[in-house]
C-alpha cells in the first residue's frame, strides 16, 4: 500500500513519526508492505515554496492509497489576512481529495474520567461518531470583502448533504443504530434542505433511529447527556464547532483522531489537535491522536480491519497501564509513548 | 414607564406574569408606576391573526421604554418548512426594534454546582457576560432555495461590528476589563472583517485586555477554563450556539436571562429558556430567567439600578434557601417561587 505523509507543522513532524512506527510494526507483525512518500503541507511548505500545498504533494496524496496528515499552522503564519496561510493547504487537499466526510470518535477511556471537565456520572458510556460534511458549506462558498463589508455563502447541494448523511446512516447499521442530524432549520434555508434530505434518505434505513436538533440545543444536550448519542451528522461549520466541543470531554486533545472519506477507499487521516507550537520540537506531544489515525487508516483505506483492533487496543493497554504523556497527566516523552504501544501490538 | 409584554406560547405566559408580578413588587416598594400593555407574538399570533408578530404589537414594542417576552414556538407550529414561522416574530422584533447586542450573564450559582455537567473546581468564579450580534449575519442575509439548492448569506458590515464591539468594550469596563471576540477568521471573510475592526475598536480601550478565539477552540475553552473569561463578544451565529453551550454550565437553563439593546434606552427582555411545552400549564415553570430579565429590564431600560440589584439579590436568597423549582431539584411550582423572591424583596 502506499501512504503519503504530511508531518506539516509544530508538533505535526513529531506525531507523525510515532504513527509511522506504529504502522511499520504492524506491517512486520502482519507481513505486510507500506510504501511512504513523504510531502510538505501548511507553514513549513509555504516557507519552502511558497505554497502552502505544493503541486507535487498534491499529486502525491491523489494517487496514494492513504494520506496520513500531522498538523498545520503556528504563530509564524498566523495572521488571518495574510494571502497565503497553511490551513489553505488543508482546505484545498480536503476538496481535491473529495473527502467529504470527516468520522471523528469519541470514547472517553475510564481511567482518564478525571482529566475531564464533565463529571464522570455524565461519562459513562459516551461513545460518539460526529460525521461532519468536509468539502461543502461557507467554508468553501462564495466570499467577497470590500473595505465596509464582507460577506460568506453557506451553499448546499442536495447531492452534497445526501452522500454524507447515507454514509452516517450506513454507520450507524454497524454501531447502535441512531442518527442524530444536526441543523439550524428554524433559521437557515441551508438546513432546511438538509434537514428534508436527511428526511427522505431515513426512510431508506428504517432499522435507524432518527433525530434532528437545532445546532444550538445539541450544543447543550451534548453536555448535558452525551451517552445518548450514536453518529451524530452535520454540515462543515456545525461540525467544526460541536467536534470541538465534545473533543473537551475525552480529557486531552492529544487523544482523539480522524478520518476523511470520500467515494472511494483513499482517505485522509489527521489528529484533531492542532500545530502545539508551545510544546514543539520538544519531543512530548501525545502521540495517540496520530496512533489512533494510523488505525482509522488501516481499516478504512487499507481494509485491514483485524490491524486496525490491534492498534486500537494497544493503546487501550497503554493508556490503563501507562506510560502517560504530560497532556493526561504523566511525564512520558512522545518516544516512550509509541515505544510503549509497539510492544503492547506484540 | 410603559413596559409592553409578550408571554408568547408554552409556558411563555406563566414565567411572564411571575416576572410582572416581581416588578409590581418593586413598583409598590420604590414607589413607580409600571404601565403594561400585553400583545400576541409566536404560535398563539399566528393561529390569532395569521401572523407570527401582528402590526398592533410591533407598533406596541416600537413605542414602548421596554419589552419583556417569555417564549415562543411548540410542537404545533414545529415544521421548519412552514410557510409562517412562531420564530420569525421573534427575529422580526430584533431587527425591527435594532436590538444588536444581545446581552446573556453567565453565573454559577455556588448552591447548584451539583445540577452542572461540569465537575465543581471548574465551576468556580466562572462569571462570564456573552454579548452576542443579534441583527446581522446569516440570520438576515439573502437565502435562496431551489430543488436542489440552497444558500444562506452570511454579510457584516464595518459600522454592525463596530457597535456591538463597542458595547462589548464598555461592558467589560463595568467589569474585569477583559474582552474575548470570537470569529472563524483563518476560514470565514466577515471574521477577518469582524477580526480586524475589533482590532481597531480595541485601540480605543488600552485599559481592556482583547483576546482573540477561533470559534471551535472557544466551544472547548468554555468547558476547560470557564472561569477565565469575562466579556465574550462574537456574531450572531457563534453566539447562538456558544451561549447555549455555555447556559449548560449554569445547570439549567430555566435560571437564565437576557437583554437585548440597541442604541437608546429601550430593550428586549426574554429569559433564555424556550417555550418547554412538554410542562406548559402545569404552573411549574421555573420563573427565575424570566425574574433576572425583569432585573435587567430595570437596569439597561428603565436605568433602575438599585431596584435591579434588590431583585437579584432577592433571587439569590430564594436559590440559597429555597424553595427550588423542580428544574433544580425541587418540587416547588411557578408561583411559589414567585412569591419566595417578592418576600425576599422587601
Ligand atoms: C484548521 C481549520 C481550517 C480546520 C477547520 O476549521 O476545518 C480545523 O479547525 C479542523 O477542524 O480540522
Ligand atoms: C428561536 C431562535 C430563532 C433563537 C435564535 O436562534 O436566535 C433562539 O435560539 C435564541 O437563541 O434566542
Amino acid at each position: 500500500a502506499r501512504i503519503v505523509t504530511l508531518p506539516g507543522d509544530g508538533v505535526g513532524p513529531e506525531v507523525t513519526a510515532a504513527a509511522v512506527a506504529v504502522l511499520d510494526a504492524v506491517a512486520a507483525h502482519y507481513d505486510h508492505t507500506f510504501d511512504y512518500e513523504q510531502h510538505l503541507i501548511g507553514g513549513c511548505a509555504i516557507d519552502a515554496t511558497g505554497e502552502p500545498l505544493p503541486a507535487d504533494a498534491l499529486a502525491a496524496c491523489k494517487s496514494a492509497d492513504a494520506v496520513l496528515l500531522g498538523a498545520v499552522g503556528g504563530p509564524k503564519w498566523s495572521d488571518p489576512s495574510a494571502p497565503v496561510r497553511p490551513e489553505q493547504g488543508l482546505l484545498a487537499l480536503r476538496a481535491a481529495l473529495g473527502v467529504y466526510a470527516n468520522l471523528r470518535p469519541l470514547q472517553v477511556h475510564p481511567a482518564l474520567t478525571a482529566l475531564s471537565p464533565l463529571k464522570d456520572d455524565k461519562l459513562r458510556n459516551v461513545d460518539v461518531l460526529f460525521v461532519r460534511e468536509l468539502t461543502g458549506g461557507a467554508y468553501f462558498g462564495a466570499k467577497t470583502r470590500t473595505v465596509d463589508t464582507a460577506t460568506d455563502e453557506c451553499k448546499y447541494t442536495v447531492v452534497e448533504v445526501e452522500r454524507v448523511v447515507r454514509r452516517a446512516f450506513e454507520l450507524a447499521r454497524g454501531r447502535r443504530h441512531k442518527v442524530t442530524s444536526v441543523d439550524k432549520a428554524n433559521v437557515l434555508e441551508t438546513s432546511r434542505l438538509w434537514r428534508s434530505t436527511v428526511q427522505r434518505i431515513a426512510a431508506d434505513y428504517p432499522d435507524v433511529k432518527l433525530e434532528h436538533q437545532l445546532v444550538d440545543s445539541m450544543a447543550m444536550l451534548l453536555l448535558t447527556q452525551p451517552a445518548s448519542y450514536d453518529v451524530v451528522v452535520t454540515e462543515n461549520l456545525f461540525g467544526d464547532i460541536l467536534t470541538d466541543e465534545a473533543a473537551a470531554l475525552a480529557g486531552s486533545l492529544g487523544l482523539l483522531p480522524s478520518a476523511s472519506l470520500g467515494e472511494g477507499a483513499r482517505g485522509l487521516y489527521e489528529p484533531i489537535h492542532g500545530s502545539a507550537p508551545d510544546i514543539a520540537g520538544k519531543g512530548v506531544a501525545n502521540p495517540v491522536g496520530a496512533i489512533l489515525s494510523a488505525a482509522m487508516l488501516l481499516r478504512h483505506s487499507l481494509g485491514l480491519e483485524e490491524e486496525a483492533g490491534a492498534v486500537e487496543a494497544a493503546v487501550e493497554h497503554v493508556l490503563e497501564h501507562g506510560p502517560r504523556s504530560r497532556d493526561i497527566g504523566g511525564d512520558a516523552g512522545t518516544a516512550a509513548i509509541r515505544e510503549a504501544v509497539v510492544a503492547a501490538l506484540d
